[in-house]
């Protein structure tokens, strides 16, 4: 990971950007850096070769063009306004699976906020080791390493938040209102567009570290997909339209959910996160098929609690609390 | 790991030990074995080196006349009875830790009942990232990996169980009564001979892994250690003044623990089982201080729920369920 390497070219990146359509010269920049006009020479043509559109003149210096809708590091870090979520970000072109990468930078001590984004997943995973399809390029496939100081059982609910923040993400660059299948499927048009698949390591009192593993389908044509994956999925671009610069959408995220992050650990602060979290929900109201180790109720999906359990009145008028496995909500996902 | 010399050296020892005291023909040994005379001798080779005593005449064959006080896979093999519990070691004579050991291995795929035997630790971990002192070839440092279908939150319960099965073995092996101090450390005379860190690898609703790393103190002499661990900490033999077997006290306490293990999923059992854990508590009907993260409670011990958590009588009568944290006992580790 060339740390200082990717940091010359965030501030050049940043430089560019800050003067538009005009030329900085290579003198101001070498000076801003500290590095010779070689070395700026040097991360231009590097910057180059990343799809970034450079002109360059002898006598004015650079001017930026246009920038690609790569998922580089640098351009996510050029517009990141966080202050430890996403600080250290490792983009690979190719990876088994943005979890997996994730799993081994945070037991090798990675820092509290490290993303992993991967063009490909090999084989991306879906929760209860389920395949997850992860068409190249126009997905966003991310990881994020969090090392909150909380018990293992209280891990869940930094799902939900991240369940939030994506949702809020999509809402603001995407223009549409996506909804919260319990407890952290995003769906729009009652079809799935994101996953989170939560890992953790943990002692019995104490967690080392979460893995939060985001899958969302941005770009991608879902009319190529098999039958039984386009009647339960489908991207943000197959329902809007529009396509959406995935840059754009990680970094809304990123801040959303550091924000939401933030929150969590203020108990008297999470009645409002589960407002939002609920604001949200599609399975809230609807009738509800639930699914769990050894047996199915089905009911009336009637609240979710603050620790994020959902709530389930069945037809004899018994309330069940759910705190995890599977849950149909009639009318979406082929439950009828 | 040669799983084929480990599984023709158990199966030697075996023969040899069915027949105490008597040659057993190199002839005999091949046929059973279904391998060459020469192989046999070579088997018969490394058994020595590993410290077993074993007498050969070319016209008898072999007799045994001493097995070593050893850890290796074979002396706990040759004696274990059980279905998968250690049904494969991996004994290493260092490591880091055992439970880092035993974790790889799991992220590797091995199969569930994997034990990791080791008879020095580098770096022995304790609860909460505190160093623990392993002393070289007297005390048993190991970790077992599970892959119980259950929940993270239910987690907690397989420590508890792995802290009987200690108690049932030290007791049988070093007939001795220990006690179990909540949740999970074992105790003789008030000082701490065993303590227990378990490890979890988990999505939100299953568990990928557990590792039950289990550190014993045996039979090292507590004198030579610094203060500040010999107010708290003790020995088997420093208590008992015998020195005791440490593969019996492995074997003891692999079949113990696989038969709670087998008995922990069914919801009817747990009663029963919590009455076996309860038998051994030294902190119910003890005054207690509880701390944990952000505040801390003094009162009477009351009772231990069917979860294993701790229910605290505080002197204005309120009851408390403490399910995590750091719990002293008046008289015990330094509390008065």
């Amino acid at each position: 990971l060339d740390k200082v390497g990717i940091f010359m070219k965030v501030e050049i990146l940043k430089a560019l950007k800050e003067s538009p359509q005009q030329y900085v010269s290579g003198q101001q920049l070498s000076r801003l850096l500290g590095v010779s006009r070689t070395a700026v020479w040097k991360y231009i043509s590097e910057l180059r070769q990343e799809g970034y559109q450079i002109e360059s003149s002898s006598r004015k210096g650079y001017k930026l063009i246009t920038s690609p809708d790569n998922l580089s590091a640098e351009e996510v870090l050029v517009n990141l306004h966080t202050s430890f979520l996403g600080k250290e970000i490792r983009y690979y072109e190719t990876v088994s699976s943005t979890n997996n990468v994730a799993k081994e930078a945070a037991a090798r001590g990675c820092m509290e906020g490290t993303v992993i984004i991967a063009d490909r997943q090999e084989s991306g995973k879906g929760r209860l080791g389920r395949h997850w399809v992860s068409p190249p390029k126009s997905g966003i496939w991310m990881s994020i390493v969090l090392r909150p100081k909380i018990l293992p059982m209280q891990a869940p609910f930094i799902t939900l938040l991240a369940a939030v923040a994506v949702s809020k993400a999509i809402e603001e660059i995407a223009q549409i209102k996506p909804g919260i299948k319990w407890p952290n499927d995003i769906v729009i048009h009652k079809k799935k567009v994101c996953g989170i698949l939560t890992e953790i390591s943990a002692e019995m009192e104490q967690v080392n570290y979460l893995v939060v593993g985001i899958g969302i389908n941005v770009n991608f044509d879902i009319s190529n997909f098999p039958d039984h994956i386009r009647e339960t999925a489908t991207s943000i671009k197959a329902e809007t339209g529009t396509y959406v610069n995935r840059v754009e959408l990680i970094v809304s995220l990123l801040e959303k959910f550091e924000c939401l992050y933030s929150k969590a650990f203020d108990e008297k602060l999470r009645p409002q996160l589960m407002e939002e979290y609920k604001a949200y929900s599609v399975t809230l109201g609807n009738r509800v098929r639930a699914v769990s180790m050894n047996h199915a109720i089905e009911g009336y999906a009637e609240d979710i609690t603050n620790d994020g359990e959902l709530m389930i009145r069945t037809d004899d008028g018994k309330l069940h609390k759910i705190i995890s496995g599977e849950v149909s909500v009639r009318g979406m996902y082929g439950y009828v």
